[in-house]
Order: C-alpha cells, then structure tokens, then sequence
C-alpha cells in the first residue's frame, strides 16, 4: 500500500505537515506507506523552507481533488472559500479528507459529513482544535463510553495569551493586545480570537462529538474579552480566581421534568477558581476539561497552534486513515450486509469510531436559563445603605449572594464588588434591571460569569 | 454483530465495567452490540452492587478462556497468576484480551503480544496506566507521527496522595501514610505504591509505546518515597518547587557520537519547578506528560484510579475493537497478501495502530550516565569553610552549582542545601564521596533529583 495525499496549502501548518511526511524514520513505520503525491499553492515561485520533489507543486486545487490517484486530501487552506467546495469535490470523487479548517466544519460540517457518509469517506480534524492536543481522537474513541455532561475548553491561544499577559503584568487589554500584534501573537483583526469567534466555531466542534449531535453556530452564546479589564483580573485574583476565556458546552438540566433534552453552548470570559486545573493554563498553552459519568474529570494540555504540534495532528489523522485502510485490506470476507441495509449510502462500510454518524441539531437552551455564579461590580454614590438596597434588590429576585464587599473608592464613587451563589441567569438580569433603576447606582462597570 | 464477553473477575473495576455494559443507553452506539456473556468469580454467591442476567456468574475461569463464543476476554484479576496463564490461553484460543494489569503486561508482556501477534488477535490495556485518563491510545495513534523524547508521568495515587498531604499539613511520612491506610487511600502492605514499583511497572508500559521497544523491567531505575522528609518538602517550596514521584522514560543523548541510542527509564522523587503543569497535579490525580517533535509538550490528566475511572478504559478498548472488528467485516475484499508474507504469523491482519508490532528490546543506560540537576541536604559542623570546601569538592568532579545556602541550625550542627546545574549522575557521586570523607560532614540527609 502506498497511499498518496493531496495537499492543498503549503502555509506554516502545510510545510509542517509535508515536513513530517518527508522525514519519516524514527516516527511510526505505516509513514513510510504515505507519499505526498501533489501539492496546490496560489505562488508556485515562493521559496520553501520544505524540498518538494519536482512536479508535485502545482496552482491547480482542481485537480487535486479530481486526481483519480490521490487518497487523501489534505485541506490546510484555512478560511471559507474555495476551501468547502474543494473538500465536497475531494468527498464524491471518493476521497478521505484531513482538515484543520475549524471555520469550515464549525458552518458546513453537516453538508460535509452526509456528503462523506454517502461516499464512504473519512473527514477528519483533528488539528481543528487544541493545535496538537489530541482531543478529537479521544472524545470519538477513549470517551465515547461515557455519559459526557460537560466540556470546558481554553481554545483560543490568543486571548489566553492576553489575558495572561494581563494578569502578570496587571495591564490593560488595548495595549496587551497592541504589544501581541507587534509580536505576532494577535493578528492584524483580532476579531475572529478577542470576541470568541473562534473558540465558537471550536466549542461547536466539541459539543458535536462529545454530545452525538450536531450544533447551529448562531446558537452558541458568544462574548469575547474586549471588555475584560485590569480591575476586574486584580479583584478576581484576590477572590481566588483567575479570569480566562472558556467555551463551555454542558447538558442542560431543566427543574421541569417534561422539558426536553438540550444543551447548553457559549464562550465568555470566565473567572476560574484557582485551585481548578484550567486556571493554570497560561500563555499560548490550550486545555479541554471533560466531565463524564463513569470517568469523572479528564484534562487534555498542550500547544494550540503552531506548525509543529497542528502538522502532528494533521498526520495522526493521516496515520488513522492508513491504518483503517490497511486493516480494511487485510479483510477476511466482503459483507453484502451494508448494500443491503442502506443502498443510499456507504456509511456501514465505515469504522464506526472514525466516522460521524449523528445527522440530527441539538437543542440549545437559552442563556436565561443558565444556572452559573455570577461576579458584579457596581460603581455608586458614597452613601449609607447602598449594600442594603443591592442585597434588596438581589434578594427580590431569588439571587442568593455569597459576598458583597466594598472595595474602595473610584473618585466620589464607591465600588461595590458582588459575587453570587448559583442563579438562573434570567433571574440575575432582572435584578440587575432593578438595580440600575435605583438613584444610588452610578454604573456597572462588570458582568463575569463564574466557573 | 453481538460480541459476546467473558470478564475475569467482579470487583470494583470488574463490577464498573459490567455497570457500563448493562446501561448503554447515552452511550456510544456500539456499546448495544457487546453482551456480557460468563463472568468468572472466586466467590458465586457474594452479594454484588451489578445485577447480571441468570447463569452468566461462573467460578470455572478456564471455561471462559475457552469458551468459544466468547469473542473479547476482559482481565480484572489483577495479580501475575493465574492472570498471565488465563490471557495467553483466550489468546491461543483466538481471543482478544483487554486488561488493566499492569504487573502482567510490564513482566510478561513480551510472551502475550508474541502469542497475540501469531494469533491474530488484539491485547488492549488503556486501563493499565492512568485509570481513566486515555493515554496508551493517544500514544499508539495521535502521537505515533512524533519522535519522542521523554514521556514523564506522576502514575501513582497513593504516592502523589501522601506527598500533597505532607506537602499541606507539613506532615511527616509516617504519619501520614498511617493515616492513609485508615482511609483506604493505601493499602495494608503499601510496598508496590510506595516504593515506586507499581509506577515502574506502568513507566515500562508507556516508554514501549512511546519509544517502540520492549523494556526490561529490572533495568529501571527505582526509588520510591519513604526517605521523603517534611524538612525537604519545605526546601524544595522555598526554592520553587514541589516535591513529586516522577516516573520518567527518555532518550539518552551521550556526549560520544558512537554509543548505540538507548533510554533512560526511572522512577523517584523529583523536585519539580512549580511552572511546571506536573508540579499542579495533587492529591490522587495522575497526569503524563509527553514531549515529542514536533509536538511539543502535551498533558494527559485525570483520575488514576477508582471504579469508574478505570471501568471507562476497560470499556474503551473493548469498543476499540469492536469498532475495527465492524469495519473488518465490511472491508471490501479478502487479502491474501497477509498469508504469503509471513506465514508464521497472522499480524498482518491487525490494525497497524492498534497492534503492538515491536519486539527488540530498548537498551537502558546506567543511571551514572544521566545527566540532571541534583538537590542534597547536608549536615556539617558549624565552623567557617564548610560552605568552601562544599564548594571544592564539586568543582573536583564538574559539579557546577545554581545554589549553597546554609540554612540553618539542627542542634549544634549547621545545615546546607545545594541546588546543582545540570551535572552527569556519575560525577556527582564521586563528588559526594570526597564530601562524605570531609571530617566537618556529618551526614547527607537527603539527595534528590530535579527536574
């Protein structure tokens, strides 16, 4: 068997991957079975810090996709289009796909994965999310066994990078993130990253497998760190968290009995409490935290982004189509039992653990519902009784409070930092609202969730 | 497809398994196609937490491994025999074997996967490190595109219990393994844990996957906690570390370019700098860490141990082939490839990244060879010089130091801790040879290694 790739890209995680590919020894011997048979780039001309042999670059994706010869499509081109047309080509001209394109799947993994199972086909992603960390791989095959009831994920590189600058050097986001661009840790427009867009597009991905059942991206409650200040990280830090950036898929468990199953999907910046292994996460560094029933906790740690640890799952994906394939090979009968269970598609002639199954959406519950610890800081008039009305207030609307403490002054301002007991986030609203409506109020600078 | 099991033993991970078999609904799909089929007992009329179909519980184990059936034969006996007899017989028997024995696969796993290799069948044993935390899996396939460069793993509970709990309430050794007994957090005889066998045993397993080689066991270097004193612990936090039983597998690098390759494979207590993710992981958590190229770093955390934990691996493998056993029977053609290349042998038809194909052995370089940074306690006569003639001692043999700071007084003896750079095993014992002949020295309490 020698299988060969189509590799459409030769950007950072390209030449990482055609790196991988052409330096084999040492790695695991079923490498040396892959050859990369063509490459696709828009600048033929470019130089490469990778030797290709002569005549495997071309500017032709078309017909990479259409080569009769290649296995597996490699799709490293990022961004939407032409991106999602190609890897559809690559699917029913009976192609694996490998893809880090989390934009991608996050939007039209439904048309792609029933165009795959259709086919006969593998789509995997592993470099989708978390960079190297293998977590796609696991979640499909190590946990599938469990119950999940929650995963919780710092998946966005730079924003933790930010908001742990933030914290050590107890600076301001706008000028972090200015100093970040300068160093190429944040990119020109930022906002795919500094408002969770990103790690939607990532957490969807997730929830998706970790739940069996596919996520509409505009349900995903999405609030990025923009508005995350060094204020709010010192005072956190004193209560015993540390703010980061999670995206959080969790089972939705409604007090009415007769409401169905749904989930609940967002990413906000988050304050961590210390002593929980995601608060250690710092810099570039990524993590996925699962809860399941029976394994309890899992956390996967690593780089998430980078040529090196996203090649590494770009090929581990690789490695899974091969081997898949050469057991498959190694068959001891053809089944007639898939043609006849499902003549309109080949799904059955697929490992169960690789392929993507599941074709319904998930209910998504709205954030009203959300049970969560909330963190408030309020700026008001320096006057006696302003605790007393604020805990009125909260206390009108079922908001239980764990502390409530004035910090300091802000100018003529008193600033009043509140921590809550779990609530219905609609319930917190609404006393919010009440709040803001008192004369005594000034403004309310911060709105945290709390893990 | 219903494939049929035979489970070796029901107590707390055999009773967790069953759990998880008998109420698949939630869970991956394919759990519906695996039925308990005998489970062996020593005791067929204890009461048990697991209610099993009539006529399934058996005292006759033999008959399970020969039964045939049974398609996957599950070991939870734990023990060498007669765990070892029972697997290689259900393998002979054409049987695939999923275990959490740890003490079989690192004594004998040479014999199992030669017999499981010639039959053509899988040996899986996710739960034989890390309880739950899937890492044998990751290992074999997402990292297996990497070359590996040192897999370092905190793979013991009872260890990291007892050195976190000493670490909190400044507790001593004794007292607090006592304490552990009553609680159940340490067994009556507590040698395997504490003395660094059992994390030696799963050190070998992961440094055969990572590295591709068998290990022998007794080449691994092996010293486990009871020399751990408060009085370190305390340092080592001064000094910005934490005190943890590492077991760790890397590539020896020799300064000679013609020394063949080979492994450094111990286990012992570490300092380890508190930036380190290991240095976080307390209690009875377990996390491996894995460094490879082009990876990076990676983590894998969880719990080490328990009924669920481990009953969740156990059942991952037995999905891992089912899942590969499905797509085999919907591969496409009957290969006859397998058949001429190795008649001998029926490897060919695994799965590359499921099987364990490797079967040299990885030469293991003597500890004198590593090169690390040692931390010492010393106890002197209190009389100026000391700390020069400390100092001399390791410049004789190339001990570079990072510190030397007396500490303080014990009785009327002075003490000083030496923190070294980076230094070769073999020279730094020869310079605490010359120290131990100083007539001011009065004795070396403590030596330990820094990671």
């Amino acid at each position: 068997m020698a299988l060969k790739i189509g590799l459409l890209g030769l950007g950072t995680v390209g030449t990482g991957t055609a790196q991988i590919l052409l330096d084999s020894q040492g790695r695991h011997p079923l490498l040396q079975e892959i050859e990369i048979h063509r490459v696709g780039v828009r600048s033929p001309d470019k130089p490469r810090s990778v030797q290709l042999p002569d005549g495997v670059i071309t500017t032709d994706l078309e017909a990479i996709v259409t080569d009769p010869t290649v296995d597996i499509v490699v799709e490293l081109l990022g961004g939407l289009e032409p991106a999602r047309s190609l890897i559809l080509k690559a699917i029913v001209g009976g192609k694996h796909v490998v893809t880090a394109n989390k934009a991608v799947i996050a939007r039209y993994g439904d048309e792609i994965y029933t165009a795959a199972n259709k086919a006969g086909v593998y789509v995997l992603l592993e470099a989708a999310v978390g960079g190297g960390i293998p977590v796609i791989q696991p979640l499909k095959q190590s946990l599938g066994v469990n119950r999940i009831h929650a995963i919780t994920g710092i998946i966005n590189g730079t924003t933790n990078y930010i908001l742990t600058r933030m914290q050590t050097e107890k600076g301001e986001f706008a000028d972090i993130l200015a100093d970040a661009q300068q160093l190429g840790y944040a990119e020109a427009d930022p906002t795919a990253d500094i408002d969770g867009l990103d790690a939607a597009d990532k957490i969807a991905i997730l929830a998706s497998l970790a739940f069996g059942g596919r996520i509409k991206l505009q349900d995903i409650y999405c609030e990025g760190i923009r508005k995350v200040s060094a204020t709010d990280i010192a005072y956190a830090e004193k209560l015993g968290f540390t703010i980061k950036l999670l995206a959080r898929a969790s089972r939705y468990e409604p007090a009415a009995d007769n409401t169905p199953e749904a989930l609940q999907v967002r990413v906000h910046p988050t304050l961590v409490p210390q002593t929980h292994p995601l608060a250690s996460i710092s810099g570039v560094y990524n993590a996925i935290f699962v809860e399941g029933e029976p394994i309890g906790q899992v956390m996967f740690y690593g780089r998430g982004a980078g040529a090196g640890p996203t090649a590494s799952a770009v090929v581990s994906d690789i490695l899974n189509i091969a081997g898949v394939l050469k057991t498959k090979e190694a068959g001891t009968q053809k089944s007639v039992q898939s043609k006849i269970q499902n003549p309109k598609s080949k799904i059955d002639t697929l490992h169960p653990l690789l392929s993507c199954s599941h074709q319904h959406y998930c209910a998504i519950a709205p954030m009203n519902e959300l049970v969560t610890r909330f963190y408030a800081r309020f700026l008001t008039q320096d006057r006696p009784g302003v605790i007393g009305k604020l805990g009125t207030c909260f206390g009108n609307h079922s908001v239980s409070l764990e502390s409530i403490v004035q910090t300091g002054l802000q100018g003529e301002l008193a600033e009043i930092v509140v921590v809550t007991h779990d609530v219905r986030e609609g319930n917190f609203r609404q006393a919010l609202d009440e709040i803001n409506s008192l004369d005594a109020i000034d403004s309310i600078p911060s709105i945290l969730r709390v893990l």
